[in-house]
């Protein structure tokens, strides 16, 4: 999955991300129509060993992932969890006890040396460790004692956007699971995504906003943080715009000095308790009259400068994640398009990233 | 402490910062000859209780801290942390079980609403409670069963820097405690962070070379990761740059798109394992022709663009932090007066911020 560099990119900027966000819909279906029962039974094996806590391993846009199970590991099954700081195994051969942990690493490729390290250092100190990756045949899924796959194919482009909406669905039905609930809420999605994608133009209108920004600004609060951090790794990976993703309380609690009407903001409100803790910030931002972008639902963006209504009625909040995130993929490659680059293939970077 | 509008920061812009910086020797001395023995007790109180997990609470800079106090309890005592999500418990309310964990608050101030909530609600979830604050009359230390006050006196400036250094100092003599150390050897640190300051001029000239910067990334791997991203918290609040942190390892899966010879680089180079591990991103920073400007060992600084070089010979790693973002501190500081900006009073913030 490396790509080289006589890889024909160039050919039609984008042709790959695009392909592989319009996958989205089919991916989730896939998920739910052959993936969920054995991610059932694999959360059944890990719930009958009663963790205490959990540590969620990853990088990049699998640790987005990673910090959407977080919140939902803790919201909805009261498992104190904490995301690692791998170097502290890596680097500095750190041994814990990890009896009663149950070690989460989320990996697109599963072949990060530093991940199958790490992975394993945990199993030998007694966590039960799970990997969840997007190939079965994989170092990291060899090394864990349980694997869930998350069925997206193979990812070309280098932004990661199908994996990562897959890895949701699966961590949300794995969490499920240990609650012993078969997830049957998110049948929905795969409906709601495609609907979202066919709303393309829209994000056209919207990405002109941004053509010419040196900076952005995307903040949220709850289930939807993990989507600001995501949102802004996607532009800053494809458009190179530095994008800052905040968290709606640590936003005030200083890089708001950055936020002006130079500054674009972007607020992904997540409908319910996350949303409604972001309220405050959001009036902050419009009392200091903010370029302020909503993704969220029609009362939200209609306060705003702009915005993209989300259809967020019926969809469990902790479900929303999984739709915010597609309006923000097609932003990152509209913007990138615009600005004459290529979405596929950003300079520096290689798929697997080799990190020790 | 709350700053009103009428304070009269314009007459001599930095003149508050700059006499809080320079306090930091007197706070470190401070804390080891009257804190210490103090520290050491709850520290022995709290290992009685043998907790087998930490989580970390804390916002903004106080975030750092806690980030360094992860890689403290992980590396030199193998107890698995986490850096909670604090709207868990305030906005989802979430009910964890917290039985056998420890969870340490940090918060300068000691009076913002959502850590009081939330250290609460770990009390009574069963959990050892810490506060580390500035102000042992706050009602955060008063919910706590345990407080260790970080005796920085009172800090005015908006942007923290001397009672970082302190949290920092704090929290190493703690997790020293745990292992039923002293801490001695953090001894020389007070004389070397006289030193440092007394570097100011040097750091002048640094702070030329960003006047115009519109994005800055800062990297580090390990114990200087938290230095790195309390820099660019610094820099952020005081000069609006946007500034970016990223552990090494994560900047090679995606940001580094951004980094090309227009966004200028620092690196926190720990002297030890982190410096190690962050060897390879230096030398892939350095194919790149980046801008490359390296806070760390002689020897490093040699091979970069420029530098400032910390006496590491004589200082265990996982002292260095404390040392590390005095230069960084300053450099905030020296680019906030080149753009003709007040460093003590960015725009838009308050010294207690009042998230809920």
């Amino acid at each position: 999955m490396t790509v080289t560099p006589s890889s024909p990119y160039s050919e039609q900027p984008g042709r790959i991300m695009s392909r592989e966000m319009a996958e989205q819909p089919d991916v989730l279906r896939r998920i739910l129509d052959s993936g969920a029962p054995r991610i059932r039974r694999t959360a059944e094996e890990v719930a009958a060993k009663h963790p205490r806590f959990v540590l969620l391993t990853a990088r990049g846009t699998s640790d987005h992932a990673a910090l959407y199970a977080k919140y939902l590991l803790e919201v909805r099954l009261g498992l104190p969890c904490g995301l690692t700081s791998m170097s502290t195994t890596t680097a500095y051969a750190a041994k814990p006890d990890l009896r009663d942990v149950l070690v989460i690493t989320v990996s697109q490729s599963g072949g990060s040396p530093d991940l199958v390290a790490s992975t394993q250092a945990a199993r030998e100190a007694g966590a039960v460790t799970l990997a969840v990756t997007n190939n079965p045949d994989s170092p990291l899924a060899a090394v864990s004692e349980h694997h869930i796959d998350i069925l997206a194919g193979p990812e070309k482009a280098l932004p990661a956007t199908k994996t990562y909406t897959a890895s949701l669905l699966a961590l949300y039905l794995f969490v499920e699971g240990l609650r012993g609930s078969d997830g049957a809420q998110a049948g929905a999605l795969p409906g709601l995504a495609a609907d979202l994608l066919a709303r393309h133009d829209e994000i056209r209108t919207l990405a002109a906003r941004y053509r010419f920004a040196e900076r952005m600004v995307i903040t949220s609060r709850g289930y939807g943080y993990p989507t600001a951090k995501e949102a802004a790794l996607k532009l800053m990976e494809t458009s190179y715009i530095p994008a800052l993703a905040y968290s709606g309380a640590d936003l005030l609690h200083g890089p708001l000095a950055m936020v002006d009407n130079i500054s674009p903001v972007i607020a992904v409100v997540t409908d319910g308790r996350g949303g409604e803790a972001l309220q405050p910030v959001l009036d902050r931002l419009r009392g200091r009259g903010a370029d302020l972008v909503v993704i969220g639902p029609k009362a939200q963006v209609e306060q705003a400068s702009a915005g993209f209504v989300l259809p967020t009625e019926d969809v469990a909040e902790e479900l929303q994640p999984i739709l915010e995130i597609i309006p923000l993929q097609l932003l990152a490659y509209e913007v990138t398009i615009a600005r004459g680059q290529d979405p596929d293939a950003p300079r520096a970077l290689a798929k697997v990233t080799e990190t020790r």
